[in-house]
C-alpha cells in the first residue's frame, strides 16, 4: 500500500486542489478557478470539501500523509496566518490554517506560494538531483524560495526568500516594499508591462503602440509575442529582465555557491528572449560563477517529463528554468505532508 | 581533564598560533610577526615548530583536539590548496593542508579566514546565541562567511560567503574581480582610500589633502582620524560606506531572514561613522528588516568580554558589529577541530 498527500495551490485567481501519490502520481486534481472570486469563507468550504472527497475516494489507494496548502502570500508559519498577500488581499492576518483544520478536524501544514513551488522542482524537477537550490519565481510579481539540504529554509520567521526585493539599481524605480529598484520592478509581468509603457511615452513603442491599443490593453504575452516575431524594442524589454536577473543572480552565487538556480514562473516561459542576458551579466559579476561555470549553460526548454541530469560530480553552477510550470506548487503542497517534519 | 585546540590564523602580515581549551580560556598566543613575509616553506616550518611547541607544553593540561588553520585566501576544501589570494600571492596552488600534514605528520583542518573569524563570533562573540548568522569582514578587501545550523556554510565548492562582490552598483567602479560596483569598492580600507583620493582630485578634498601629504600616505585610518574630528568631507565617505553596506544588507535579510548579521574586520572599529547609513538603508530597503527590526539598533561598543544577550525570543534582525577584533580568527581556528566534523 503506498502513500499519498494532499496538495492545495491556493491563488488569486485559481484554488487548486490534487491528490498525489509517494511515486509522483497525479491521482486526481480538482481546479475551483472561479471559487477563489468568492468570499474568503465559501473558498475555504469548497477546499475542505474537495480535499474531504479526495482523501475519501483514495483512501483504498493508500495511506495519507497529511495536507499541504500553498498560499500566494506572506505566512506567519507559526500562527498560521497570512500577513500579506498583493494577490489575496482579503486574507490578511486571516487564521487560514486553523479555519482549515477546524473544518477537517485534522492538522493541515501551511506555506508559502514559491517555497511548495520549489519544493515541487526539488522533488520532481530541475533541483531534483540536488539537495541545495534557489528559486526565483517571476510572475505578477517576483517571488523566491531556498532549499538547503533538502529542506525549505525559512529563516527565523519564515520570511527567507525574498529575491524578488533585491536591490538591483539602488536608485530604480520605487516598488511596493518601499525599496527602490527592486528585482521585481525589472523582472516582474508588470514590469514588463511598466517598461513597454515607458517606451510608447517616450516615443520608442513602435509596435508596442498598437499592442497598448488592443482591445486586451497591453499584457506581459503581448510584449513577448511581439519580442519573438523580432520586434526589437520588446526585445531589448526582456534583455532588461535578463540583465536584472543576471545582477540579482550574481551576488546569491557569490553569497551562497549552490549547485543550482531555477526561474520559474509564468514570466520563465520567455526564457530564450531573457536567458543570454543572464548568463552575460553572471560571467562578469560573479567570480564563483565564473569559476564554477558549466561548459555551455543549460537553458533547453523541457516539459515536466524531461528528464535533467546535470552531474552533481562536476560542482558547476547551474543556471536553468524551471521544469514544472504551474503545477510545481501543487506537486510541492502535497509532497509537503510525506516529509520528515 | 579538559581538552583544547591549536588554531592558526595566517595573515599576509602576520603569523599567529595560539592554544585554546573548551572553555575559550586562551593558553598561549605565540605571534610571528616578521616570518610571513618569508619564503613560504619556512613561514610552514615556523608553523609547525610552534604548534608542536604548544602541543607539547599543553598536553598535560588537556587533550589536544586538533588544528584549525585559517587562511586568508580562497581555498579548496577537497584538495587543502590556496586557490586565489591577494594578501599570500606566493601561496597560490600550494598544498598547504598536505604541508603542515607532513611535517606534523597529524591532520589538520583548513578554513577560509572570514569563515574561521565567523567561527569564533560565533563560538565566544556577537554570534554567541545564534546558530544562524552573517558575518562581512571589512579589511583591505571586504569577505564574509555564512554560519548555518551552527555550521559554515561551505556552498558546493567551499565559495560561498562571497559578500564583498556582490553587485551595489551596478555601474560602479570596477573591481579586481571582473565586476563593477562591488560592495568591496565602497566598504573596505582600499576603497576608503580610493574615494578619499577622487574628493581631492574633484577639488573637494579640504582637509584630506593635508593628510595625503603627510610621510605615511593617505590611509583610511587618517580619513577615519579626519572623520571623527567632525571633517565632512570624511565624514561623507563613511557614509558611503554605510550606504553600500545597507544595500548590501537589505538584499542578505531579504533573502536569508537571519536572527543576526556581524560586521567585522579592521574597518569595523569605524563603526560609529557609517553605521547610522546602514540602518537608514535598511529600513527603507528590507521589507523583512522592516518587519523584523529591533526598537533601538545595537550598536554599542562592546570588548570580548561584554555579554550580548539579545533575545532570541524576541526574534527581531540584529545588524552588530564583531565583538572579538582580530582574535576572531584565532579562536574560530582552534574551535575547528572541537566541533564534530
Amino acid at each position: 500500500m503506498t502513500t499519498f498527500g494532499i496538495g492545495v495551490d491556493l491563488g488569486g485567481t485559481n484554488l487548486r486542489i490534487a491528490a498525489i501519490d509517494e511515486e509522483a502520481q497525479l491521482l486526481e486534481k480538482i481546479t475551483l478557478g472561479s471559487k477563489a472570486s468568492r468570499k474568503r469563507d465559501d473558498v475555504i468550504d469548497a477546499m475542505c470539501v474537495a480535499i474531504q472527497t479526495l482523501a475519501k475516494k483514495y483512501s483504498r489507494h493508500g495511506k495519507l500523509a497529511g495536507i499541504g496548502v500553498g498560499v500566494a502570500g506572506i505566512i506567519d508559519l507559526r500562527s498560521g496566518m497570512v500577513r500579506g498577500s498583493p494577490n489575496l488581499p482579503g486574507w490578511i492576518d486571516y487564521p487560514v490554517r486553523a479555519e482549515i483544520e477546524h473544518r477537517l478536524k485534522t492538522a493541515v501544514i501551511l506555506e508559502n506560494d514559491a517555497n511548495v513551488a520549489a519544493l515541487g522542482e526539488k522533488w520532481l524537477g530541475a533541483g531534483r538531483d540536488y539537495e541545495d537550490m534557489a528559486m526565483i519565481a517571476l510572475g505578477t510579481g517576483v517571488g523566491g524560495a531556498l532549499v538547503l539540504n533538502g529542506r525549505i529554509w525559512h529563516g527565523m520567521n519564515g520570511m527567507a526568500g525574498e529575491f524578488g526585493h533585491a536591490t538591483v539599481e539602488p536608485e530604480g524605480p520605487p516598488c511596493k516594499c518601499g525599496n527602490r529598484g527592486c528585482l521585481e520592478q525589472y523582472a516582474s509581468a508588470t514590469a514588463i508591462v511598466r517598461i513597454a509603457r515607458e517606451a510608447i511615452s517616450s516615443g520608442r513603442g513602435g509596435a508596442l503602440n498598437k499592442a497598448a491599443k488592443s482591445d486586451g490593453g497591453l499584457h506581459a504575452q503581448a510584449v513577448y509575442d511581439l519580442a519573438i516575431q523580432g520586434d526589437p524594442e520588446a526585445q531589448k524589454i526582456f534583455r532588461q529582465v535578463g540583465r536584472a536577473l543576471g545582477i540579482a543572480l550574481a551576488s546569491m552565487v557569490n553569497a551562497l555557491n549552490l549547485p543550482i538556480y531555477v526561474v520559474g514562473g509564468g514570466v520563465s516561459s520567455a526564457w530564450e528572449l531573457f536567458a543570454p542576458s543572464i548568463f552575460e551579466e553572471l560571467k562578469r559579476r560573479s567570480m564563483v560563477y565564473a569559476a564554477t561555470a558549466p561548459a555551455r549553460p543549460m537553458n533547453r526548454r523541457s516539459g515536466a517529463s524531461a528528464r535533467v541530469k546535470p552531474s552533481p560530480a562536476a560542482r558547476k553552477t547551474i543556471i536553468m528554468r524551471a521544469v514544472l510550470g504551474s503545477d510545481a506548487g501543487l506537486f510541492g503542497a502535497a509532497r509537503l505532508p510525506m516529509m520528515p517534519q
